[in-house]
């Protein structure tokens, strides 16, 4: 093995572009890191191995007549199953295949295969993306590779994404990210996220959870490879390999606010301690830390917690589009679909109202910071067998999505990138919060901070079950 | 009088740039045509002459040092009164003051007074834009200077918007458009008329009606002055002057699809015949016109006899932020704000979804044409002793906003230009229906559909009560 994937795929990229490596081989790289530890994983709901070849074939013909399609050809990626992708049938987490105006490709697909990328196949998600542990009554939950011994949350809703960047076999996972569903799984895997900010890249061709909050996002081995691939796909970039030489190689005068007890207490085994490390190593590299108060947060995660978006805007979806998928949906869902029949539009405007006012709010706290740092997950991906029940279920549910949904609900873009390892071995996120609309810099200031911190492989070596 | 206001906007910025004119002489004319005439016409809830030499003595301050602040600078402006603006407190049409938040100003207010602009005061309107008659139960409705003899309508929401036009003392005027607020009153008055698509403009700084379909706009003397302030005030053209200089002298080769009959029939007083003509002049000037089925516009106006947004939006809101102004709504407004307690999250977004598939279809319909042709409404100015009780005044607003619901619905933009009389003798509108997003191309054609049909004063004169 070449081991390919140890190197950044900016480097791969040049590499490809100047004849080192072909897209070819680094497909067979990618498929026979599969072969050797997928099985056990279940990454993918569609691997396609065949497909990949002819991918890497494609890009590899372009490049040896000189014809360069963007930054992706020829770099594997997996893509989480609600997005269209022409031949590939869309499930989106659920027992049957989706009618095919949801296979026609959005403008993220459209980008990603005009640029020749190398596509691996689809990943598992939990049904409709509703719920964040992976759970899926349909197909089962992905293995964590963090943990050999217990089958324990890989994350979700996008649960295949992650575990698709562990075993190797892409180095770009498209994901979509309505509460937590990018930020949690890369934190749970020991990946990095990036979530944007609402409506800049679109969800055409995404099976809709919550039209108020979806966005599409990226997973990736490191923050580097996910601002590649941000570089490479993001709508509003001129010229990604401009934006990449513009990071800045240290954190010096980069101002990092720490929020409030809201995202600091209740956290598991340990990742307080190791969140809070990873900050002071940043402090120490010249990174300015101020106490920076977020009150927005609670009332944002008030909000979810009387019931949030996802359920009444997934119900009204259902109701008009696809009302025979009703009746299959995972029990453990169907009492929060029902309630959502009595929610007034009264009091769904009035929630409207109350997150627009704090998200105003909150975007005057970045005043005087570029980032707020917080724990990505407060809780130690859990052991599915201990988790009996929807009580239990939802309960877990909202503890790990806790310091996630304000991100959304506030109108805010977050990057998650892992710093270490909780006292049971599993991977730790840093969330770095930034302002809406400041995309750029916020992936600009996370890409620095981990070349102060060091890379994933750095700090976690490699999951136990890969 | 030198009778400045017989000139283009344009002209005039030209003159006042090269000194030929004062903002200050500009200003006098227009106070002195508002002393002669607006007394009987009740445009303005706050008018403010004094402000307004205030303001066309810093612009001409400005000019004399040679400081261009922009091409709004000493152009005599009236502003509908739900926009924040420093020194004027807000009302929307209700009988109190707003609180302090909704006077902090908007990036439209603020780029009007970066840029100089003689502001004149701040045009009545109905309470909270809830209605297109111009019927306010706390102030009475503006005159429609068009009819000398019975008390017209006015059309609303932006009810004195139009009338300061008339009485010449603005050549631009403010309004907002969410179901028609901007078009009705332009057209009824025999003006010139722009709504944007959604999103174009900013809403910050508006008192909101309906977060979903609220959109800024203008109304002007004629096409050409509408085009001037869109160029002036539009926060993403580049260059205003390029963009002016870029408009086309005739409609040559410009598509202008004629679409069924659920924007013709109905039509009262010849009204039809007045448009028809309009654009059979415009194809024999060198447009192709065609027939171009908009069937979507029918689905819209079903969700907005259903019961739209605006109601429930409007409720959510007023319970939220103002809820002592639910005491005094107009009692013809009551039973609609009451009935939205009613709806349900599921129906609301039910109507969402339906619309967002309707507009996605909508906007393929322009595929081959550059504008839907359109009588902009349908109905003669009525006289208001003739409208008595809630019933009658709701199917009469359902009658005059008919052809104008859909552009809102379906995310689309328009203009309106006064194109005749009818057989009463009040103002016809054409309505040129662009694709949302194209509100540059729009504004470009209709400018030269102007100069080939003649400017409002050339088809209509003066009105009869200025």
């Amino acid at each position: 093995m070449t081991d390919a994937l140890s190197l950044p795929i900016a480097e791969l990229a040049t590499r490809l572009r100047d004849g080192r490596l072909t897209a070819r081989a680094l497909a067979e790289e990618v498929i026979a890191n599969h072969e050797r530890c997928g099985e056990a994983l279940m990454a993918y709901s569609q691997w396609a191995p065949d497909h990949a070849r002819k991918c890497a074939d494609a890009a590899d013909a372009a490049f040896a007549v000189g014809s360069h399609a963007g930054p992706m050809q020829g770099i594997p990626t997996s893509v989480k199953d609600l997005f269209a992708m022409a031949g590939f049938p869309t499930y989106a987490g659920t027992p049957r295949r989706l009618p095919q105006e949801f296979e026609t490709e959005g403008p993220v697909i459209v980008s990603l295969r005009r640029q020749l990328a190398t596509v691996m196949g689809k990943t598992h998600m939990v049904e409709f993306a509703f719920g964040g542990t992976g759970h899926n009554a349909h197909y089962g939950a992905p293995r964590n590779p963090w943990d050999a011994a217990a089958h324990r949350s890989p994350g979700g809703s996008s649960s295949g994404a992650g575990v698709s960047l562990c075993e190797g076999s892409a180095l770009l996972a498209l994901g979509s990210d309505t509460a937590a569903s990018v930020r949690l799984p890369a934190s749970m895997t020991g990946n990095a996220g990036l979530k944007f900010t609402k409506d800049r890249w679109s969800c055409d061709g995404v099976v809709p959870l919550s039209h108020t909050f979806d966005t599409p996002g990226i997973l990736a081995r490191s923050t580097a490879d996910a601002a590649f691939g941000f570089a490479a796909l993001d709508p509003q970039l001129g010229d990604a390999f401009a934006f990449l030489r513009g990071v800045p190689a240290g954190v010096d005068g980069i101002r990092i606010g720490i929020a409030d007890s809201f995202f600091w207490d209740g956290c598991e085994n340990g990742i307080d301690e190791v969140v809070r490390g990873a900050i002071d190593r940043l402090a120490r590299a010249g990174a300015v830390v101020v106490d920076t108060p977020l009150p927005e947060a609670r009332e944002a995660f008030a909000v979810f917690s009387e019931g949030g978006f996802s359920a009444i805007e997934l119900r009204a979806f259902l109701d008009r589009e696809l009302p025979d998928w009703l009746v299959t949906i995972d029990p453990v869902n169907v009492p929060a679909l029902k309630n959502a029949e009595n929610l007034s539009a009264r009091e769904y405007l009035a929630r409207r109202l109350r997150l627009l006012e704090a998200g105003r709010s909150a975007a005057e706290r970045f005043a005087d910071v570029d980032v707020i740092g917080t724990p990505t997950v407060r809780l130690t991906p859990h052991v599915f067998a201990e988790e009996t029940g929807p009580e239990k279920f939802w309960a877990r549910n909202r503890g790990i999505v806790h310091n996630l949904v304000p991100v959304n609900f506030l109108t805010l873009c977050a990057a998650t990138l892992p710093v270490g390892r909780d006292r049971l071995g599993l991977p730790v996120g840093l969330q770095l919060i930034a302002k809406g609309g400041d995309d750029e810099r916020l992936v600009a200031i996370a890409c620095a901070a981990e070349r102060v911190l060091g890379t994933p492989r750095e700090i976690l070596g490699t999951p136990p079950m890969c």
